[in-house]
């Protein structure tokens, strides 16, 4: 089970992780026209956690948390580590020290398919976690896994230098090529919610602002009364 | 997959869904002869929503919300949106946009078997949602459902105008008729928590204010001592 | 299925609690070489919750607290009550009521592989609590159970008068026998860490500090160069 | 926690239940309109199971076997009985014992949401169960439920006297009133279908006998050709 | 994590296990009073599966089977190997080729609280296993845990020389001290149990074997009649 | 939601499928350096069942099999048909009438990560289905997803071509260039175990055969004796 390292990879213009960084996990996944999310089950390990930045991606293995001392070396700033994992697995392969290890080489978040610890201290720190568990279980560093290679975490391929985006709603990936075109198709979309927005507040219904009458008819919906009072 | 949607459903006096509003989830229950809970994995997506109100029931298909919409229209003023699924299903089928409709036309929650999102927007509104996951997943408008019929939601029978209370324990479901005793049940059942509170608060133990010791030693129970220190 | 509850129990000395009570669970379950800890499914049921006490065992019956009454007599201040089930169950056997009785005896907190309900009063009254589930269905006192023997408890082996550590990071049960040595050798930990972490964050690499460089070669981890920029 | 246990209840004609007896699940949950399905957890305890009959419903609780005796007084020749729970629960509340005493009085198989034992037995006695779990977790007869009132079991509402079909696929609830017609629309679509399984066999496409490509290309579905060969 | 592997441990009489492995799981589990089975998730990789040995007790961590060489060495003839994990695991962990050394040392089974692979030759061996899962997923030997000490296994706890019984409906767990009575307890209930059948196949009611009329009328079951046909 | 069908894409040459077609999933992802498994809960709807073929990927919506139609024109004998989802959705998206098109049309399996019905007659017509759940619940042709571009499913990535395995123990990904070297490693390997079976069979133990007990030494692992007999 020998791995790589992997050490420059190419990474998105900083403006466009910028501009990206803007928007809420929601609308990005929407402009992506509904793709790249990671399963629900990765949750911030505290509230009003949100992270924007660059993919440097880790596959670890199950106890093990050998690599997560690797990639603190490759590490750039602005970068998010994103911890895949070779089997399921929920012990806390990442907790305060580390934590404070990635903030000092300058890493904006954490998002591993795995579990965390001292989620009190990371609150504390403000470093934003997702995982998809908390657990104080330790780890051995014994099996070498991979840094900066494609892997799939919850659900989702990642590439190092993808841009990750993750808050209250759970993680979105963009992929590099074409995250420009992500930030602007999601600023077209905020605009055009705005208005919907300001319609829906005044009480007009979706109903009529998508006109959706019609085609709920032609698909067979019916309208009835209902019981008279009993 | 054709349905319908019902215009108007026989809805509890407000008078009871106010003295209904005045406890909690596990007291309702109790009151009810322990029933009408919906299952446990029903959480709020913000702690220390509260909601009680009538239920508009809504049938939606995965990855659908377009029956969300059709409920806006049928909503008065006081209901609580009961969602239920045709099959299981995790995606983001609410968000912010659907709550500022249904705030603006009166709604005082929404109880959903699927995901939501935007929550923490949906904090800053003060719309309380009770879902079983949060998933910033987008859904489509292409499969009719049904609204105000009979459902199932989260293990529990949902008809359209029962009177649905919500809170950090959960969500219970009070039939519309009979609505009036549980009030009054859950009124007696305060008042004698309260006493009993009291004396349980003054280190009195429930073994005697219960009376259990005799059925516990007729059901068997040994007190013995222990091993002696070693 | 008749039933024992033990009056007395060997207890741990009070420094050695206070001791342990210093430390957080990941501290403790790596100084006892990464074993004693609870399955991650144990969460608090309010965040920041924090408990250090000797534990007092019961085993209940699936929907059914009557155990927990009986437990309530033979409480010392200082204790922390641990609920195992006879089979997996998520009622919630537990509630303000109780917390109020139990608080009045002393009790310093409950750790159940159930559920509990009430949350929000918990976290006012202050009694912290961790469980597998938060749910409002009540409960029946039918079947009688044990107080102060051995149990399983989400995945460890309890003794009675064993101390159990409690925070934001799960739950770990420390051997009454070996107790001071834990305190001790998480003592020692945490010194360590605290040099360790001063290094950290300064920048300085977990690679160099543990000196893992040449380990890692050994096993086989290559670094390689990365693709040219596109 | 006290109930009824109601004695008579309108059956459905035996005409009917022996006509969706010859049916398979899947075929009578779209001649309902894909409706009345059991969630999938539910599975038959041996393979090659089929029952067909008249629902007998029972609501326990956790780990209580009670009202199973109850119900096997209330039975009827070609009943099949439907055991929802108030409360999730895996235990054994069903076993070889149980089946013989139904079995000699008539009935033709379980649907229960919680567990079964004796697994080998049945299938040698060739009496058909579907369950949540397999468990050898046995039970106390100590609370009282309810005979022959509206359930809800796995996510179906189920009334007593509801036609219930069983097989390797699941457990599907055709309502009483009504049972004749999806007998017919089953027996519809069956012969729509082997016609349609005697085109698809010889090779022709789905897309053509369902008449797909207009609605496929108005969708927005894009036929490309792939990558050179590399 | 060093841990120890021990040579000898007190194992029961053969007698006493040879007259356990004539009853199922079901009926001792019942005849210890409904204690000691492992959580329902255990089941058989194979159906049909019977084993009945002594606890040959293996403490793993995860994606690691090293221990299960080390146990290979310590095993007598009429040992069931059941292998605890230092953290929840569905790995692997267990094949052809270590059933292959079993067998020849003279092991009559295997549970495991992981993932076991090669289960269409397990079967063909005729070589028993329970586990929480079927995996593929490969192992390192790097982690030292330990064999033959007391462990928690599947939410039982079991020591070294315990009788372990498992068949189709799960795994129950016999105290070597203690196994005799078991034994006798088990086989009186059989010989109860026989004579329950017999009356329960001839068409009379549990409700008049067990006497449970008043009882139920006690607990407040009221019968009623249903509604008249409509 | 708009997708794209790819018509061509590279295949592996025949020969290297059918030398792979030789080997069981386990030993093929251990001879690729324990990688490309999805996951354990990927399970065969009948036992016994194997496949070895071409992946034609197909991206699907919950409750929505129109994509399985549009995936049936671009097939090629040989093939194997691998479908992710756009979300977790255990619905029976596939059947026998699918089966018979794709049967007629020379594929040889299926892996879906939803749900799958008509398991008996699957079974009857050899068609070898791996799964999440099996359920009856019936689709929609709704939305519109894609063919034969890269997908992730059940945790692994997928480009169209690549080489599935498939049986008792799960499904393997062979990446398409690349895969003949797996089939020599996979040969390599099994030559190696067949060796390793032997010896093990006559009672050597790993320990010796794989030199282990130096490691074991250094790992810290102490051998120590049991209790006296009690």
């Amino acid at each position: 089970m020998s791995g790589v390292a992997v050490r420059n990879v190419p990474r998105p213009e900083e403006a466009v992780v910028a501009r990206l960084s803007g928007f809420g996990v929601a609308t990005i996944h929407e402009a992506m026209g509904r793709s790249g999310l990671m399963k629900p089950y990765m949750r911030p390990v505290w509230a009003g956690a949100r992270a924007c930045g660059c993919a440097l991606t880790v596959l670890a293995h199950p106890g093990d948390n050998w690599m997560l001392h690797v990639a603190a070396e490759l590490m750039r700033p602005g970068d998010i580590v994103v911890v895949a994992m070779s089997a399921d697995n929920a012990d806390g392969l990442f907790g305060e020290l580390l934590a404070t290890s990635y903030k000092a080489r300058g890493a904006v978040g954490l998002v591993i398919e795995a579990g965390c610890r001292d989620t009190a201290e990371l609150r504390e720190m403000g470093f934003p976690v997702w995982s998809r568990a908390v657990s104080a279980r330790g780890t051995v560093k014994a099996s070498v896994g991979s840094v900066n290679i494609p892997v799939v975490c919850a659900g989702a391929a990642v590439q190092p230098g993808d841009v990750i985006i993750a808050d209250d709603d759970g993680v979105v990936v963009v992929p590099r090529l074409g995250a420009a075109e992500v930030a602007s198709a999601a600023q077209a979309r905020e605009q055009k919610e705005a208005a919907t927005r300001k319609r829906l507040a005044a009480g007009e219904l979706g109903l009529d602002i998508y006109n959706m009458r019609e085609a709920l008819a032609k698909a067979g919906l019916k309208y009835q009364d209902g019981p008279a009072e009993d």
